[in-house]
């Protein structure tokens, strides 16, 4: 689905994004990750086949939530949730990785900050429904 | 287990939690919540029998995550997250937020805001595994 405007300005603002994927087992595993739009695409980068890399290959069903720096009227805290399916591509982690450090770091860092980093993945992840409290519309 | 209590001042401070559970069909549902302390348990709470407490009383397995204020050396945010099998209790529910509410939103405040609140649910979590990108330690 289309990304709303208000999600993409979050999103690009440089907000934690709390990721959660699917163990074998099927119990959630949650970290919190760097993440930019490639269109209405959600894209994170992994350097190393982690163990979120290995759980979206294996189930693709993943959620992100990410917290608004405002309140709303009732002074609880806003938030979007977005529910989706996720698709690892090999390569490109390194430059993906090393644009959303300017955003989420500071402009000029050099990140990763090893010399000839593995190209690593990039997931890619479909939105499929969005939820959370706030008016997470255009 | 035992919560260290660089965790336990991290909960205690009022930081929005992310909690998923799991639905029916196995995917993760996010949402973010207050939460407190119970012991070493950590607790929730629900004025109606929503999807969390549908989806806990099926499956207990549950993640929460907490970003921490302070970031790395590498400039990265720190945050923690807390894996554990939960099961819901019946009542309670409006104490427990009116507690939580002076932390999450300000002291004073009346919440719910409604009269005479249904007794809703607690959610209490055992803690199983605790991962993250920090010192979470005594």
């Amino acid at each position: 689905m289309k990304i709303p405007q208000s999600v993409r300005a979050l999103i690009e603002s440089g907000t934690p994004a709390h990721l959660v994927t699917l163990n074998r087992d099927g119990s959630p595993q949650m970290t919190v990750v760097w993440i930019g739009l490639d269109g209405d695409e959600i894209i994170t980068g992994h350097l190393m086949a982690n163990q979120k890399v290995k759980n979206i290959r294996r189930d693709g069903r993943v959620a992100i939530s990410m917290q608004s720096p405002e309140k709303n009227a009732m002074g609880l805290t806003q938030y979007v949730v977005l529910h989706g399916d996720a698709h690892i591509v090999e390569g490109g982690a390194p430059e993906l990785l090393q644009k959303l450090a300017w955003i989420y770091i500071a402009q000029g860092v050099k990140f990763p900050t090893m010399e000839n980093p593995p190209a690593g993945f990039v997931t890619h992840i479909q939105v499929k429904r969005i939820t959370g409290v706030g008016s997470w519309t255009d």
